[in-house]
């Protein structure tokens, strides 16, 4: 089969392989003594090879393998099934009769089954949502495509949509993410699933037009993560778009690819951006990164917090993470920044703003947050002390203009982050696919505040928050309506 | 002279009467032993005569009075002037011979000078502006009408736009709030200023007429605190709006009236909000918020922060600079919240969410910052601890019910926040004076961000902060002009 | 009557002095521009006049005088009575008929009473103390001569003392710091009490005598603040000590005159040092200082503290504590240490240690606690930026080597820290009064743990605090007694 | 060999097993719901089995092995030595020819250098105390016979004792924890070393044996980690002590059983507890616990710490390092206390004290640092809630009266922590063998706070921090000597 070119070409491809190992810390000790000269051949083959397909959630995974024995156990079941058959040539079928999927196993879905339900006791939002809308099945009649990692956390998404009425077909997006024996438990649930870990790029598509190209079914809504399902569609199936009722896209890629499509006129359905929703960006930056920057460094190096001078290049939300759980732990912690606002910001956090030129020599730990390319130069490099330690909390991995470099993987990401995700995920396709006539155009649109609400409402309960209700006085004199929205669009929160 | 109605009629000037009180906390102390019975009634006389017109800038002014002895001896000077004849009645010529003014006592001028010489240093945004900008005369042929609070800060501010090539006449905005020696400096100096310390309604309204009805002169920029000098314009000289180039405005009431006036399809000269401009509004809240909460406390009471439980109802800006000041020296802090975004960043920041009625039985103080009415209410009072402390952080005097209480004011603006403002409107004016034809049409503006993160970068220097400044190369990897905007309006800093 | 020699002669007293005055923050702003010049003639002379003799408390009394109306109207009516007579002069008698005291005018007794109550709120541990032991009487047949400050909190103690059986006579310790009304609301309750703000030399010797040398009455206890009641009656009264069981003295000066005592063989009676006790000190230094460091420098100056450079001179519980607040609200701060294992604590809480040449350029607030001498010098003052705040935080007035500067009072005690002290005390008298014969020799002893353990535990209602009991079983585990004490001697806190 | 009872008999042993288990958190998460079901059999037989031998330094070793491909790859290499041989029964020979020694294997001993190599770099005090002292050789003489664990770090200490003068013989104080190629390198430098990973108890006694019992070599200084070898020498060579200067002891095992010693009159040679050390406290508890708290919680757990409820049983200096790290990150933190000082010093720094029982059924996570035993119980384990995480920080593993439990190692202790330690360990060897006679009795002794000070000041470089000195009025002004100590016996710091 022959791969159509995507939108974005080759570029937009690379820029979601790497925005998938956006979390990917990026460590470098420096060593200038030869002594200590360690071969790094390996290590950057490594770093250039695996990263790029690498996501997140399955990094976030293979760690917590480690972590207890049930999943130990489990993933040495997986690993020592040295099946070298390719799940396409083989025939499998669930306990009741299905073989509309392809997995790796399904016999692991009883595995699969047990990660799901530990996935759920942190995904309690996604499970309350499902309880209050199961009787109403906001989603009934919905056929919904879908291309995302294929984790525990997600499989607990897609249960959820169907809860809610909604018919799945699911591939994922991303090579080597998927678990496997989580596709065996949705497969063995009913979902038709297509994914195994370690595909081929043609297996890729394969297993996506497998979930397009079926007969007598036919998608209204797509759920995507990095718009290869998207694209795909429009290459291959545009007459699709008839029916679809809308996108939901996760990834910057893929609401770049839409914005694109969008300005050049040729987005035919709504979509909705669930990249830039509030809450889930507060997560995924913020609240992620002030506890993975410790957990990263901790993991990867001897490193103690305490009297240490760092240096943290950028100040938006990922780089006030990590300086203020730096800071809290006795670092002493410099800022590096281009933006004369947030460079205010620093100082009232009772941060130097420098140059980093200035205090290369000094620090102890570098990390570099800004997106941007080249900010630690081969110069910089040269100038730091003996085992100064580099590290990339950024979400591209051109920041550091690396030479012969150590790196290492290290972070997490909880579940609670990605119920948030999740969570969103779902909101959006319920407010796209019951949205009243003309309420969205062919254009791209950020969640409403109101269900950007909700998302964060629904996870109140887990930390025993209890909100306040405006009375109708109070409502009134506010000019709100009591159920929210609560602020205007441009608040700043 | 007759007084037209205002376009809001009394309401509105009410609105503002409470916004320049906005910072005037609120504090009560809860008691309930006989034996401690106080006499309530003069305080709650005084609590609902003065605020409604002693804005924030004259707070911030009579406490500085009195904590150095330069201040204090020149204010029993003031004091002990027992002048009683009005200033409308007073002939009085400055040392070159004009009397293009009418102020309290010209013979001020000398003291008057000294405390804006002051402000000066904490204002060093401003001078650096006024030098960069000298040569080229930005406002060259600016004729500025103004109406703000008359006090050292606002001095550098006018004197500033006379540097830069403008032509200004100036009246107060409150008629408690004027420095009368900051006046005569500023009309010895050849400001045309109208304003003193104890104007009576009339005098409020002719001190703003002889600012723009005058023979020979007519103004092309309006700068408003409060909409009234824009107001009487609108009912008086409509065709003084010919000339007009624009009208910039900071205070919420005033940005309110011009929105009203835009949708009513009735503004007729572009007009600049820099209230909500992203600096301004966070050193407004969040930063001056996080230190005037521990200092109107201390000035007030006899309390400890250590140990003691607090609720703060509202995790807005101004919520959140309450909360981390005072779980930082060691009170234990509850949120109440309406809204579950803000909720959900009060359980990520570690504070508790509740409802007020959950905790009102236990704490040892309450501070409000909702913006909204009646968050405390009789039945919370009724239902606290004997001497609990209740404190209104909010903008307006609603939130709590009150029923007979002890109130005291407490709380200063340092002149680095006024200095944020103060260049705020200085560069709205520039913008709006040279902005190309078509730039600006008859409509409400924010400040270009452009603009916003210049302010921030003047104030910089004042932390001996060092920007970083992107290469071509990076800038044009990001997409971004190299000296700015550096983020999308939408950003949330 | 001639004024006997103390044993540590006039040093000691103004050793004394400056211990009363020690919270007395000592603030100066750099100015170098000699259009800013102020007359600081004056200022010097108060400064070398009042804090000599200006204790702690009385500050924390004539802050809090301003705080109230109350308070205020109260003081108007103090001030107000011109009256020139010395109360020596003058015939006094309370309601009882009883002129057995010597107070300014026994006519503010209910003034003064209504103080007494409103301290009594924020003493709750003495208040819990005086109900638990009221029944057991355990100073029944003390009598107790005292001399320390006379205010509405050691009129707390003082009644407490009564409550539990003692008698007691009391002179104040200080010549300006008598509350009159406290005095005369004492002397209405019965108590023997020769104290009046503003007594000359003479009068403050005559007072102590009084209540020393009274026929038919001896005391057997002592507590002293400063150690002048001690001396008296070792220079004029020697005999007395045959019965005193035992004294209790709380100052540092006091404390190393005891200490010296013993050395020399000459002290007769145990004495207890409360200065020392754990609770009293943490309260006094770290939790007292990390407040009113704040609470300073915003009463005195319109600093923020966000993004300000500080340099703190000593990193003892007091520079401690100034630290973490300053560090808490966004101040950058530097530390400067002679110790290498309080630098080395520095460093780990995230504070550079630097020399403070290094740095004094560039601060924006320098902060002495160091209890040493020339600190700051005059070479110090010259280099530091205009407008530079010095602030002296240490118990001794001679860290920085002034020129002319600007200084101001600006701290208080909180009522809480007051009623740690006055526990401490009451504690101390009770160990000593009953402590069986031989538990204590003529020596210099600090509280016994388990009693500071008690001072703590009767501290902790106030914050809700619940503690746990040990079981049986854990007792024995851990070899302790289920009572306490619960650390050894030697335990760092 | 038949191995003598020890004094404090198989009960002291246990205790010193406990406490090389220290640090090795115990985790674990409350499932109650049927399906999450794990079988605990086997954690359980590891958690009795492994925890008691392996101390926290082979933790900190094991930890790091899988952080950095140098570790990894020696570690396979080390591993796949299935060499079943018996060291005793190898015949190896160094590269100098020596066989005075007895390791797993010789041949590992480059590998073995390079991890020594890398150790001294974060351990640059003791490498900054061997240049010092390198020309005057205060250990000139001094025959050192020790037993330690033997990890890269004490490879550094036993090279620079060394290097100051001294011949050393080494035994390890723990089976388990041997670095084989640790070993190897010291055996290859020159070290008489006897010991290897996965000794027998015979094994033990025998290496500790050959140690001691030399033929024309007498130990003049023992430096014992946990009291077996001074035990030894006790019991099989008690003439040794003849010619023993002193025993230096680091763990609160060997310390409580050299103060049993002198408490019988049976301690014949003075004795250093460098336990009690404040610098080594500090950062053996306060410091350490704040960051391996998190480390420790998230390497094992998947918890996001923001907007957690966590209990922490035990406010000392761990319990204080875990409340000030949680509390950080965002947790809302309780503390139970027996202790009212402790109890007050919770309250102050902003934690709710509460009794277990009270929160038991809310929180998130437990953690115990009391040293105590069954502070969780059964009962508190029956009611919390479904995945509460429970976790001991604690130096026993008595704290949590467990039934079946999952439970996983998870923390390091940093190099810098160990060079604390290290270097107070020599510091007191050459106190102890250079004292003059008559300064050390037969008793145990703090180190002298000078040379407590001097580890401080030797850790003080590599936070770029500088000491400030005294001038010789200062010293005079407080007394001290100008090179310390500057602090008396009974500061807490």
């Amino acid at each position: 089969m022959s791969v159509p070119e995507p939108a974005g070409g080759e570029e937009a491809k690379q820029a979601k392989e790497a925005e998938d190992a956006e979390k990917f810390s990026f460590m470098a000790t420096v060593t200038k003594a030869p002594k200590k000269q360690i071969q790094f051949a390996d290590d950057m083959q490594e770093f250039t090879k695996f990263p790029t397909k690498t996501g997140r959630r399955s990094l976030s995974r293979s760690i917590s393998q480690s972590s207890t024995d049930s999943y130990s156990s489990a993933a040495s079941y997986t690993d020592s099934s040295d099946d070298e058959v390719s799940p396409r040539e083989k025939q499998q079928t669930n306990s009741k009769g299905s073989s509309n999927f392809c997995v790796k196993n399904i016999k692991q879905a009883e595995f699969g089954r047990r990660e799901i339900e530990i996935a759920e006791q942190d995904m309690s939002a996604l499970i309350s949502l499902r309880k209050r809308a199961q009787g109403e099945k906001p989603l009934a009649g919905a056929k919904i495509v879908g291309c995302t990692h294929i984790t525990a956390q997600t499989a607990v998404l897609i249960e959820t949509l169907c809860a809610l009425g909604a018919q799945c077909r699911w591939s994922a997006c991303n090579i080597y993410s998927t678990q496997n024996e989580v596709a065996a438990a949705l497969a063995e649930a009913g979902v038709a699933v297509f994914a195994w870990k370690g595909e081929s790029e043609d297996d890729f598509w394969w297993c996506i037009d497998r979930c397009v190209n079926v007969d007598g079914w036919q998608a209204n809504m797509i759920l995507d993560d990095g718009g290869d399902l998207t694209h795909w569609v429009y290459k291959k199936y545009p007459n699709i778009f008839k029916k679809i009722r809308g996108i939901v896209e996760e990834s910057v890629t893929g609401v770049h690819r839409l914005y694109q499509l969008s300005k050049a006129g040729k987005l035919c359905v709504p979509a909705m951006n669930v990249n830039d929703s509030v809450t889930k960006q507060k997560f995924d930056n913020l609240y992620c990164c002030r506890e993975s920057i410790l957990d990263g460094l901790k993991r990867t190096t001897d490193v103690m917090f305490g009297g240490k001078q760092v240096v943290v290049c950028g100040y938006g939300e990922v780089g006030k993470g990590c300086c203020a759980a730096l800071k809290a732990l006795g670092a002493i912690v410099y800022v590096t920044e281009i933006d004369p606002i947030c460079a205010l910001q620093a100082c009232m956090d009772g941060f130097r703003v420098v140059k980093l030129s200035e205090v290369i020599r000094q620090v102890d730990v570098v990390i570099t947050c800004t997106g941007n390319k080249n900010v630690v130069t081969r110069e910089h490099l040269d100038r730091m002390k003996n085992s100064c330690i580099v590290c990339n909390m950024g979400h591209s991995n051109t920041e550091i203009d690396v030479g012969r470099l150590l790196n290492l993987s290290c972070s997490t990401v909880p579940t609670f982050v990605l119920s948030i995700t999740a969570t969103t995920q779902a909101l959006a396709l319920i407010e796209l696919y019951n949205a009243p006539e003309g309420r969205y155009k062919q254009d791209v649109y950020l969640l409403p505040k109101k269900m950007d609400e909700y998302v964060a409402s629904l996870h109140l309960p887990s930390f025993d928050a209890h909100l306040t209700e405006l009375t109708d006085d109070q409502a009134k004199y506010l000019g709100l309506n009591k159920n929210g929205p609560f602020k205007p669009n441009y608040y700043r929160y």
